[in-house]
C-alpha cells in the first residue's frame, strides 16, 4: 500500500481510539488489517499501543508483511500472532499509569481467543491493571467511505464481471446443469483474469430461481427464469451483480413480475444520494413492489456495501438509519420470489456521489430471453 | 440424514454432555451442526435442553431445516436463531432445579454472540441461575472417526478429485498462467460433478512453488516444479491432494529432491495405524529429511484431519499426542521449499484402518517431466 495512504487511515483511526479513550487496540478481523496496513496474507494481528504501530505474524509471512506493510513494525516470534501480540502489549505497557482501556473487536474475536489475550496480559500484569474493552464496527466504520483507489479497484472488478456476462449468457444451452454454468462462469472469470469469486456464484433456475438463497445443483437449466448472481475479486475488492434471464418464451405474468422487480430496482437506485438513510432507499423499492402486491414476496433486504468484503456497512434494510455519504459504494439488489414458480432479482454496484450516485455496472437490464 | 445416524450421533454427544456435565448446550459452529443433525444450510442453531433437541433458524431455511433434520424440532420465530435459541432455552430451564450450565462453544462463538446470549437468557433468569460453560472440541472430537458412510462420502470426493488430474496436467502448457491453470483445474471439478472446491485451489510454477501458501498468480508458468495442491466437495465431504510436476528438464538434483520427499511421504504413510500418536507419524517423516539435511525446509505439519471441513482434527505435527483410531482420516503431506528455488510437496488421504491404514488417493506419485 502506498505510504500516504496507510498513514492516513493510521491517523483516522487513532483519532477514533482517542475519542473511545482506549490505549490500545487489538486488531484481528484480516479484512480490517489489510484496510489500515495493507497486508494480504492470512495470519496476524495488528496492533495500536502508546502511539506505535506493529504487526505481528508468523515466519510464513516475515517477507510478504515487511513488503507489504508500511507504519508499522513487522515482528514475529514463535508464538501464535494474538498470544505474541498479548505479550509485547503486556511489555509494553507495564509502566503506563492507570488501568490499561484495550479495544478488541467483538463481532470477530471468538471466546477461546480473548482467554488466549487475557492469559498472556495476565503473566505481566495483574488484572485489576487492564480491561478488554469490547468494540464493534471501529474498523468498518471507516471502511464504509471509499477512497479514490478503492473505487477505482472496485470499478475494475465491477467491470471484469460484466465483460464475462454475454458469454455466460451463450453457455444458458438447453442440456447444461446449473452446477455446469456456474462452474464455467468462475473459469471465464478467471481467465479474465479475476483474482477468485468473491462469493459461491448463483446459478437458479425455475422453481430454485425462487430460494434467494439457492446453490447451483446438478438439475439442468430448464425453462423460465434463471437467476445469475456472482462477483469477482480484483487487487483485493469485490463486485457484485445479480440478471435474470428467461429460458424459453416468457409468457406475460412472467414479463410483468420483470417489470416490477425492474421498477423497483431503477426507484431504490433513484433514492441514492448523501443524506438518505438506508431504510429511506429501502422502502423507495419495496414500496413499488407494495403497489403490486409483490412485497410480501421480497423476502431480503435492498442491499449492502461492498469493499474488501463482499458484506459491509452500511446495510440497506427496513428501519436502517445509516445515513449514505459520498464514496460509499452498495448494491441495490431487489427480488421476488414465488414459491413453486419462479423468482426475478437484479442487482447493481452503485457508487454514492457529491451529488446523488454512480451506478457502475454497465450491463443492460433489458429482460434477456434465450 | 438417515434417522438411526442422526439419533446415534445425538446419543453420543449427550453421553459427552453427562460425562462434561452439561444441563444444556448451543451448537453453532455450522460443521458441527450438519455433523449433529444433517441440516445444510447457512444460519441456523441447535440446542440440547432438558433431553431434547431444536434447531432453531430464520424464515429462509424452515422447509429445508424440517426436510433434513430429524430428531429436533425446527423452531423459527422473527428473533435471529441465536437470541431466538437462548429465549427459549431461559424459558425452558425456568424450573431448573439449582445453576444451569449451558455449554458453548469457545472456539467459534464471537464475544458479540455470547453477548446476545447473556442478554436473552438473563431477561428470563436471574443471573447466578445460569453459567455459560467455554468447552472446546466436544463435537469436533466425536467427528474424528468416521462412520461407514462418511468414508464412502470422503472416497468418492478423493475419487472425483483423482479423474481430473491428467487433465489438469494437459492444461499444464506453456504460457499458460497460474490463475487460467487453476480456474480450469476448478472447472474440470465442477463438471465433473463436485459441489464446489474444498479450498483455493494452489497452482505455484517455481519459484514461488517455495511459498508453501501461494496463491495463483498471473505469473506464466515457467521451467520448474509446478505444486498442483486442491480437494472438491461432494456431498459435504472434502478430498485433499497434492503432486508436484517438474515443467521442462529436471537435473538430477531436483529429481534427488523430489525422491526425498517422497521418501518421507511413504514413510509417513507407514507409520499410520492405530495406538500410533500423531506426533510420531509427524517424526516419521521428518527423519527422513532430517537425514538428507532438509528437515530445515519441512516448515509446516505433517497433516491434519478431514471431513466436513478440509482442516480438522487430530493435527498431525511435532509433539500432537493423539492416539490415531480406526476410522480417521487424515492427510500426509510433507513439503520441501527451497528459497528463491522451488519446492515439492506430495500429499495423499489416507484411511486409518482396524490393522493399519489405506491410502484413499488413487493418483500415482512418480515424478512427472511436462
Amino acid at each position: 500500500m502506498k505510504q500516504g495512504e496507510a498513514a492516513n487511515r493510521f491517523r483516522r483511526f487513532e483519532h477514533e481510539l482517542e475519542d473511545q479513550g482506549m490505549d490500545c487496540f487489538l486488531v484481528t478481523h484480516l479484512p480490517n488489517i489489510r484496510y489500515l496496513c495493507g497486508f494480504t496474507g492470512s495470519a496476524g494481528v495488528l496492533t495500536f499501543a502508546n502511539g506505535s504501530w506493529s504487526f505481528f505474524t508468523d515466519g510464513r509471512y516475515t517477507e510478504q508483511a515487511k513488503n507489504e506493510i508500511s507504519g508499522a513494525t513487522v515482528r514475529v516470534n514463535s508464538l501464535p500472532a494474538l498470544a505474541h501480540a498479548a505479550q509485547w502489549l503486556a511489555a509494553r505497557m507495564r509502566g503506563h499509569r492507570g488501568r490499561i482501556r484495550i479495544g478488541i473487536e467483538a463481532d470477530h474475536l471468538t471466546l477461546a481467543m480473548e482467554s488466549a489475550v487475557s492469559e498472556q496480559l495476565s503473566r505481566a500484569l495483574p488484572k485489576s491493571k487492564f480491561h478488554l474493552a469490547e468494540t464493534s464496527m471501529t474498523v468498518e466504520r471507516l471502511r464504509m467511505r471509499k477512497g479514490a483507489e478503492e473505487i477505482r479497484r472496485i470499478r475494475d472488478a465491477v467491470n471484469l464481471a460484466s465483460s464475462i456476462f454475454p458469454q455466460v449468457i451463450e453457455s444458458l444451452r438447453a442440456g447444461a446443469t446449473e452446477n455446469e454454468v456456474a462452474g464455467g462462469l468462475d473459469h471465464l472469470a478467471r481467465v479474465a483474469g479475476a483474482e477468485k469469486m468473491a462469493f459461491e456464484s448463483i446459478v437458479a433456475s425455475a422453481p430454485r430461481s425462487a430460494l434467494p438463497h439457492a446453490r447451483p445443483t446438478r438439475e439442468r437449466i430448464g425453462r423460465g427464469f434463471v437467476i445469475l448472481d456472482y462477483g469477482v475479486i480484483l487487487r483485493g475488492y469485490c463486485s457484485d451483480m445479480t440478471r435474470t434471464v428467461h429460458v424459453g418464451d416468457a409468457t406475460k405474468a412472467s414479463r410483468d413480475l420483470y417489470a416490477a422487480v425492474l421498477e423497483a430496482q431503477l426507484a431504490g437506485i433513484a433514492a441514492v444520494r448523501p443524506g438518505a438513510a438506508a431504510g429511506e432507499v429501502d422502502e423507495a423499492a419495496r414500496k413499488i413492489l407494495r403497489k403490486r402486491k409483490l412485497d410480501r414476496y421480497f423476502t431480503h433486504s435492498l442491499g449492502h456495501g461492498l469493499g474488501l468484503e463482499i458484506h459491509e456497512a452500511p446495510r440497506l434494510a427496513r428501519g436502517q438509519k445509516q445515513i449514505l455519504e459520498p464514496g460509499m459504494v452498495i448494491t441495490i439488489e431487489p427480488g421476488v420470489y414465488i414459491p413453486g414458480k419462479g423468482g426475478v432479482r437484479i442487482e447493481d454496484t452503485v457508487l454514492v456521489t457529491e451529488t446523488g450516485h454512480e451506478v457502475l455496472t454497465p450491463t443492460s437490464k433489458e429482460l434477456i430471453i434465450r
